[in-house]
């Protein structure tokens, strides 16, 4: 018989579920809309049922439930804290003890960052060879509408009070810049975040500036993200490019500091605004590389996530295993 | 009889050393010039001959040796890598070997304000009401010339490779500011360190804008210091408060971003430019206040360092005696 764990990533939208093996064997995955507006108590119930409808289409139950909560959560007492995504009544909600009852085995909970960090660290980068996770730090940022991150020493997730460190996108870039959501300044999601980038390209295409962008989507604001963006920037739209840059920079200065505090071995770029691709990965390289020079960052490897949108769903195997944890 | 263990700080232009117990109780010590124009072997000697000399006073032997070392020391093989004010035949030099074998026991060595951060760890700001380190991450910034850093997480030091994390003093605060040693621009130490204080506060008195500053160093530049600028700024200079201010808020986001990385219970400020004293403190607290608003840093404490100058020698006795490590 297979040792079967079961994984949740809630996010704002959509509820994603999988069943795998601790070695990372998917057995069966399915995503949900959340229909957040039902309330927490409605949610937990889908979320039950979409494990318990895993669990009967391959007729094994799991072992332990894994979740990730787009929020704060505490490790400890399974309480979801607070979800800003979510409506306000996520505050101070039992869901690990309220699932456990329901499917009738252990669940952890853990923010959806850190949760992917861990994905990232047992599946994705920070395995290695030999299976196992490989020594030293690993560091991960989810660049999507904000800026997160997890950090991973010595093959252990790193969480601090409440699994609420590595908040990479509110590190402060630019000390007198713009008011951030968060209430400081000149915070990395300000200039690095997908909305500041998609925003500065609708800027470049409403002024008339665009070549390439504007012909990709068709002179419609509506259709410019970062991803269109650098396909413009790829076929030579060079001011769609130049601004990808100094956001790329922005994220360059960030994992600089970052490496200078931790040395880590790893640094994983992950979510839907690492599909810039390349020219994200040469620009926080190229900065990384005459920003650290205290030690030799040469060695210290700058990469493009592996797993992709699934980081978060195999970290939650490797919660629900306790690996990694 | 008491398990005696012996520490060394080396520094460009003087030598610490002290004999003590694993409980702290200091035994011997005494300071002697470095003289290290006379070179890595004539230093070690030296080294070993104080420590013999402490050893003799009060007719115990160490049983092992911990040293600190201003620059980059691999603490696996003993060897000294790197040290920038020394000269230059500090490179690969296996000191550790050398003074084991001179003292007969056994030698660890670290850089040395990762040294004073397992000092601070141990016998300092990190040591619970019970004796042992409470749990958690404690930071340390070491401000001085230069400005260095230590991470201690859950009771034990964080080194990464080489033990060269925690470069604070190099961490980008200003994207394009002026050039650092590093190679680097806009780093924290440009801003925050002794000498851009002191520079600051020379510009002042040069360009007649000081008040008090002017009367307390009788108009001498060379009397300018960070010290004699806070006195001044107490007794109401208020453009040289300004500046002292300015300085504190770079380093207050430098400790934001620190926190925001790491979620740490304790922040402990020591180096010489720490004798700002309230002022410092008071902005640093302020500027973390409005900066770290992803979670609650009130009760994160930053506190002013309880050993001062001699958290480097209280380290190399916890490093000697294996503990924090």
């Amino acid at each position: 018989v297979l040792n079967v764990y079961a994984s949740i990533d809630l996010g704002g939208t959509k509820i994603a579920g999988a069943l795998a093996t601790a070695d990372g064997q998917v057995l069966a995955q399915r995503v949900i809309p959340t229909e957040s507006h039902a309330g927490p108590q409605a949610v937990l119930a889908r979320i039950a049922g979409l494990v318990e409808g895993l669990a009967a289409e391959i007729d094994v139950r799991p072992h332990a439930l894994g979740m990730g909560v787009p929020g704060l959560a505490d490790l400890q007492t399974g309480v979801v804290k607070f979800l800003p995504n979510l409506p306000t009544q996520w505050r101070e909600v039992p869901a690990g003890a309220v699932l456990a009852q329901a499917l009738d085995c252990p669940v952890r909970l853990l923010n959806d960052v850190r949760m992917a960090t861990l994905g990232e660290l047992v599946y994705g980068g920070g395995r290695g060879t030999d299976g196992a996770p490989v020594p030293g730090a690993l560091v991960f940022y989810a660049l999507g509408t904000g800026i997160g991150g997890g950090i991973a020493l010595d093959g252990r997730l790193y969480l601090g009070p409440m699994g609420a460190s590595a908040e990479f996108g509110h590190m402060t870039i630019v000390p007198h810049g713009p008011l951030c959501v968060c209430g400081s300044r000149g915070c990395l999601e300000i200039y690095a975040g997908g909305p500041a980038i998609t925003g500065q390209g609708v800027r470049l295409l409403l002024a008339g500036q665009t070549t390439c962008l504007y012909d990709l989507v068709e002179g419609r604001p509506e259709r410019v993200n970062p991803a269109a963006m650098a396909k413009a920037a790829a076929m030579g739209d060079e001011r769609v490019r130049a601004v990808l840059v100094e956001a790329c920079t922005y994220l360059g200065i960030s994992v600089a500091n970052t490496i200078l505090t931790l040395h880590p071995r790893l640094v994983v770029l992950g979510g839907s605004v690492a599909e810039i691709g390349p020219l994200l990965l040469d620009t926080v390289r190229a900065e990384v590389a005459w920003r650290v020079g205290m030690f030799s960052a040469a060695d210290i490897a700058i990469e493009p996530s592996r797993l992709g949108n699934r980081a978060g769903l195999w970290g939650g195997i490797a919660l629900a295993a306790g690996i990694g944890i």
